[in-house]
């Protein structure tokens, strides 16, 4: 069902990292459910989290250790969220850790844990650590395909994306890897994405360049509205590489992994069969421009239509005036699809036909361009539509 | 698929009102689309509106009309919005209202316009017109009946509901009618509801006794969280009976009226397989609760898991951390669908059983309760599942 999205070339490897997967049977026997990352000595990382008020115990354990040590290990696993567990949840994530750092001679700090999966079910520790020695059995530096599809859930494709740069003093590697497919909304979905790189930076630089990232791509993209209680993205530097650094070329790279891993989830957002970007210009600030956005990408109404590629352009205006946006003049309003004019001046446009609109919506991906017409300021989020797909996959996810 | 909604009886008529209906072919043939309703001399009325941005033509023109005069004619037409329409939107509103005044011998500015459908065509101004005469001919007090399924659009079932309230000099009559099913959410849906009374209330009255009612009832459902451009709900009173007015109990009648039409909606939510009250409660004010109520009854996650009858709470707590209350303290939350307890301190309850919120979620309708733990505020909202029917509707809703 994904739209126009092929499982990726193997992601590059990371000098400093190495990769692996086992499988646990955390929630079904037999498929990779356990992905581990290692980190060469040194390493640093940065990290954004989801902001749901019930922020899962291996969330809340992650960010603990974070902010106590360096960490050595990423212990990551899909099947169970360990979410609204309580203490007994709390104890489980740490349980987990504290096995794999035992094994590894390393602090239990220096262990971040990261689930996905169901929530409100007990983690099933035993199994995830019997798993262990597996997992490390299995690392390589080459290891990221097998992790990227250890911690799918309802993915149907594995997502990674990696970018090499040249600098002066030696190449640069930035690669990264992600799932999720549902529950996605700003300020974090259900969605996880490690990225490394084997470039050296600090702490406060790794921070603020993966926070310029997650703004412009995992916090621009909606399939659903809803934030799980799981989502984080973590960046890591191993500094093997130990040249210096173009702060604006890493982050173009940065970006360019975010945004492609980010796609990626709303094309195999569930049960998706339209890629949609919707770009909203002409706002008087940022803020109202999302507003706009959002309330077009939220919209049941128009993201049904979408599915049955009706162009039915009066829900996108519906959803539009539902933003909430004060003193908004429709008759300055003007919205397109692709190449055709729909809406001018708030109504329909006078050479629109209704075939043109057709021809875009027929298409696997296209763009929505609001121009609000009071002022200067853009901003645009990815979507997809929504579909008797979607109702069946979330509807039977547990049964 | 509606929720244990039967068509109401025929509505008690109103003396001072007369209700007639006809087919004007303005979408499909052969089916009533135009609804009438004569207004005795001397009547009152109050109203509100949307307040989409886009609102439309008739919506423009009637609060512009009630502004101007006490209205003597409601025209009400399904099948089209006259929505985004622009200047000859307005005009052809306007010829309308202009032909009924014609034709009944009243000022324009005495016909209040209302139209419901798809939005961005042309209204159909002359098979409208042609059909004035039939719906004159059709005015009869009894015909609420008829007026109730002329202005349904994808409604499966009429809605009418009507209160007959003693009082010490003589009864005192209240009848309401009303259509929607889609695109419901607060600060009104795409729902019109007209609701007359024989007493003899002043304007101002009238006017505080519907935003009352309004904020109980149609303002605390929905659906899909879309709003229209369309919505209306107007209140009117004859003023035949001329006793005194008890205004509590006219506002229980009134509240009465409105709360089950505003149910009725949600049951015949577009479609709907449960009805779902969502009752908050333990918050430091109404806000939040409603905060919290609205963001379970709006995540598509909670819904699709209402529609398979899944006890799948942990997705409940996930739309409560989302809601962005600040200082939510997860460990003080519970949850409960019906009688039975399944979330207490913010995990699971230790003596919930999946089989017992089974047993509630198989039910037609059922309460799902939280309790924040940190006020003394509630508030409840209405709503119902998001199932396959619903993605049918809406997909093919133009095709």
């Amino acid at each position: 069902m994904a739209v126009n999205l092929a499982p990726p070339a193997a992601p590059l490897a990371v000098p400093g990292v190495r990769a692996g997967a086992a499988s646990a049977g955390i929630r079904r026997a037999g498929r990779l459910d356990l992905a581990l990352l290692e980190l060469a000595p040194g390493s640093r990382a940065a990290a954004v989290f989801t902001r749901n008020a019930f922020a899962a115990a291996p969330v809340q354990l992650a960010r603990a250790h974070l902010a106590a040590a360096a960490p050595r290990y990423l212990l990551i696993n899909a099947g169970n969220a360990n979410a609204a567990t309580g203490a007994p949840g709390l104890e489980a994530a740490r349980a987990c850790c504290a096995a794999l750092a035992a094994r590894a001679g390393c602090a239990i700090e220096q262990v971040l844990p990261f689930s996905t999966g169901v929530i409100g079910e007990p983690l099933p520790v035993e199994r995830l650590t019997t798993a262990l020695p597996a997992a490390l059995a299995d690392l390589a530096p080459d290891g990221w395909t097998r992790a990227m599809q250890a911690i799918m859930t309802t993915d149907t494709v594995p997502k990674g994306h990696a970018v090499r740069v040249r600098m002066p003093d030696g190449d640069l590697t930035v690669t990264g890897i992600a799932k999720g497919s549902g529950m996605i909304r700003p300020d974090m979905a259900t969605m996880l994405a490690f990225i490394a790189t084997d470039a050296a930076l600090s702490t406060g630089a790794l921070d603020a360049h993966l926070r310029t990232a997650v703004a412009r791509s995992f916090n621009r993209i909606t399939v659903d509205g809803d934030t799980s209680t799981n989502d984080a993205c973590v960046l890591v530097a191993t500094g093997v590489r130990s040249g210096a650094v173009d702060a604006a070329a890493f982050q173009d790279a940065l970006d360019a992994v975010c945004t492609t891993l980010a796609q990626a989830i709303v094309r195999d957002g569930e049960g998706a069969t339209r890629f949609v970007t919707v770009a909203v210009r002409g706002g008087r600030d940022g803020e109202e421009c999302r507003r706009v956005a959002y309330a077009i990408a939220h919209s049941p109404l128009v993201k049904t239509a979408l599915f049955a590629a009706d162009p039915n352009w009066g829900r996108i205006l519906a959803a539009i005036g539902n933003a909430g946006i004060e003193g908004l003049d429709p008759q300055r309003v003007a919205v397109s699809l692709d190449e055709v004019c729909v809406v001018a001046g708030g109504a329909r446009a006078e050479r629109y036909r209704e075939e043109d609109g057709q021809r875009v919506l027929d298409r696997p991906e296209y763009t929505i361009a609001v121009d609000l017409g009071r002022g200067a300021a853009a901003d645009t989020v990815w979507t997809c539509d929504l579909s008797h797909e979607y109702v069946r996959i979330n509807a039977e996810y547990r049964s």
